[in-house]
């Protein structure tokens, strides 16, 4: 059905019926579904004494631990770590942080900052993970990713001058509207676009692009709108504000600043945006004091073998002690596969091609305390992303504490592009950090004076995980093979969804995987 | 100084001494300055004993008592309500509000739940407003203006099916795009831009469009990263995501909702703005903590008369007893024009011609309160703002309490139209609910399930200002009079500001009255 006739349709039951009607045909049509989660999952009929062992406890292994119990199964749970939430993972002071090489960092941040090394937004649309805060008792707050008062910077552009999201989002939307503009005028799109059409655009462009009544782009009321003022509007005898220029149009697009505003615009990054209360790791405790009772600390996995009968996990206690095994007559795993390559297994072949060749993305992370918000008292930025071609990426403010005294922490750099990751990842901590200034203080000047203390994650280096997210070298070839329930394992986690790197992917993931590992144990 | 040869120099200073030298010749040359207020206001050597009345304990006359008080000055003020705050102003259950014409309304919302009837957003330049709030510890939260997840709705257009945000921006700017890089590849803007500008013109159209690498706005994978799926990413055999189907060009630019995305992109909208936690009276709270001592309620202002030797105002109480008078040696007035037009005063012609004629702009608001969020559990929309060309003009969520159960209380519309506005002011309160009940459910189709009660404000009938905001018929000839100080009485407030209707125009014109009287008053 094409687009005009559904939405002909609808108009038509909306007339017709009344908007319930309509609500519900759309409900029905899809156009009210966002998600693949459709509401806590059911899992009727588990045979009595029947035991599941969940690899994991990250959010993955702990959703399989929660709904598996509630359906009435026996879990166990095996983690490797001295706490669950896996990448969900969650900074302090007085923490401390042993990368692979050896290199410790004792996080030195003042009571109440932190920084999430892992996952550190929601988007609206991932309704599991919202859900199950919901479920969880996390609470959340909005997470400000565009901010039109933040920066875009490049080395190459203007000396290094950084530019306001703002002038830049005004300027583009501003010449692509007057140039657009312009040719209708002069009936350049006569073959595309039909007269009564170039009118109404004409005068939309006016609104969207900020033109003046001709349709031009320049120095006066409707672009100020926009982009901002030399003088704001005050009060008194001076009180009048006073346009600003707009950035020549060459200028805009040769400086490619562009490039970074559709940043902001992806489902991905739409407002509203969430993050729990106190950071990430809430929605792990929130899980921990559902599921902590199954789940067994400090447990390094070393061979997972299957067989007709169940399952044999067998395992080593990080703090020393005997090597020891966990049977079940299920297994849930939900190890990377950058960590289950490592491990003895007897799993079939095709999902055994998925685990061995499966890369890991590298990712690096900063969280910079400095003595104060300067990006708040000075630059008036409160939360949002500034973005620059330096290999730190970008910096994001805090969306939490706005105009409060004292220390705040930053993340002083996101870097998800592979060679960057790798560049950094030869450094030791004290070095990448060094460098997350150095680039850092071509946009903020304040942050020699003002820095405090630091913590860098490179995901890389993560013991735990060895990288950052799951990358299909051939998804066609692999991800059937990867997903489905192996004889008596089925495999869990962001890395087998598409959603990699969300928290919704882990969740999604599990929530199917343990559905249909469900059907085949009831159907015998 | 032009912008390209002011950001020359700019470059130039960055090159050549580092960014720190750049930061300090960007301050000076006005580009971090973004609002007149520049920190607290300093008032030195009040002469002892010099006593001021102050007419009106909203923002513009408790920031005047707060910093007079501070600078040594005797204050006193008259306030005609029971409490302070004046337009900063929120409505909670218990509370009773009596519009002019006796209809009187017990708010009946739940623990917790509040409306703002008057100001309900800080943008991030209102320095003002913010630096108050920080120094009177009045806590903020993001408050969401721009949702893509929100509706646009039109009832004329598709029937009146609603339309997401999302999908709107994105189809329009994925038309509007493809447009100009098609006129651009047939060589038909090649008088306007050179050849190296062209092909990265088209290239950034491609990004901020959401186009084919052909230039084309269609269903595919780099239209639906910005206008969303008909089947979003999940995970399990179906995970794969399923791009949507643009509106037709033709549609989008005829339906007209493209008006409404500027509203969301307007300086006094960007992202990020506040909203005080627990409504929009805690800055009044916060105010009055400091300066409530001062504050004679309940006070009407019935003449104010000045001579050689001072300012004496007469007043009754508005719970009964005798007419009183206050005297001073100045006063600032911060009375609005619509109620000062109506007391006996002699203040000279030019400002008398502005009172007396200054029109104040009609608003509605309405506060329905829900039994539950269902347009949070059914819609997925937290906070942000719906629009409709019905006469209720915007939904707006709540931007706190996200997630939890119980009900909660949206804004059910907000009309500054002056036309609609006169036909709800004609109407009783149980009407006007009537009215927005019988709008909203055409977005909405829960609200008549759902609805619990609800209040409605229209600012024509608040019996203490007569209006929403000042307007001026000619400011040409009657602002720099208005704002004078006229012999021993200065007036002040949002209507002699240029951010009429806004908090930040209240205080700013607050603060450059009381300088420009306390100079006066120091010079003898």
């Amino acid at each position: 059905m094409s687009t005009v006739t559904r939405r002909n349709l609808l108009g038509m039951i909306g007339t017709v019926a009344g908007s319930t009607a309509m609500y519900h045909a759309m409900a029905a049509m899809g156009h009210a579904q966002q998600s693949s989660y459709t509401g806590p999952i059911k899992l009727d009929g588990a045979p009595q004494g029947t035991k599941i062992l969940i690899l994991g406890a990250g959010l993955a292994g702990m959703t399989a631990a929660l709904e598996m119990r509630a359906a009435g199964y026996e879990v166990e749970v095996l983690e490797f770590r001295e706490k669950a939430g896996g990448r969900c993972w969650t900074l302090r002071g007085g923490d401390t942080y042993t990368e692979l090489g050896g290199a410790v960092q004792n996080v030195d941040f003042a009571e109440g900052n932190y920084i999430n090394p892992g996952p550190w937004r929601i988007p609206y649309h991932h309704h599991a993970v919202l859900d199950y805060c919901g479920r969880l008792g996390v609470q959340l707050e909005p997470f400000v990713q565009e901010n039109y008062q933040a920066y875009l910077h490049r080395s190459d552009v203007n000396g290094g001058a950084r530019q306001r999201v703002r002038d830049v989002k005004a300027d583009y939307r501003g010449h692509v509207s007057e140039l657009l503009s312009k040719a209708a005028e002069k009936g350049r799109l006569d073959d595309m676009v039909t007269e009564e059409d170039r009118e109404i655009l004409i005068e939309s462009l006016r609104d969207f692009g900020g033109l003046t009544d001709a349709g031009e782009y320049k120095r006066g009321a409707e672009s100020a709108e926009l982009r901002g003022y030399d003088r704001w509007a005050g009060a008194g005898a001076d009180g009048a504000p006073i346009p600003s220029d707009p950035v020549d149009r060459d200028e805009v697009l040769r400086s490619r600043y562009w490039e970074y505003l559709a940043a902001n615009q992806i489902t991905n990054h739409q407002a509203t945006m969430f993050q729990p209360v106190g950071g990430m790791d809430s929605i792990a405790r929130g899980f921990e004091r559902e599921v902590g009772d199954l789940i067994t600390y400090n447990a390094k996995v070393t061979a997972l073998q299957q067989d007709e009968n169940g399952v044999t996990v067998t395992w080593t206690p990080t703090e020393g002690g005997e090597q020891r095994t966990s049977t079940a007559d299920y297994c849930v795993c939900t190890i990377p596969f950058s960590i289950l390559s490592q491990i003895d297994h007897n799993l079939s072949s095709g999902i055994s091609n998925a685990i061995s060749e499966m890369p890991y993305n590298g990712s690096v992370k900063w969280g910079l305390e400095f003595k104060r918000r300067f990006w708040e008292q000075d630059d008036r930025i409160y939360g949002g992303v500034s973005f620059t071609d330096q290999a730190i990426g970008q910096i994001s403010y805090p969306s939490t504490g706005y105009l409060s005294d004292g220390p705040g922490v930053l993340l002083g750099g996101y870097t998800w592009r592979g060679p960057e990751s790798y560049k950094f990842n030869a450094m030791q901590p004290e070095e990448r950090i060094e460098w997350a200034l150095r680039m850092g203080e071509k946009i903020h000047p304040q942050y020699r004076d003002e820095y405090k203390t630091g913590v860098t994650v490179s995901w890389h280096k993560v013991p735990w995980v060895l990288g950052c997210s799951g990358l299909w070298n051939d998804r066609e070839r692999d991800y059937a093979d990867a997903i489905k329930v192996d004889n008596r394992v089925v495999c869990a986690g962001e890395h087998l969804s598409y959603l990699p790197a969300w928290q919704e992917g882990a969740i999604l993931s599990s929530l199917d995987a343990i559905g249909r590992l469900h059907s085949k144990i009831v159907q015998g």
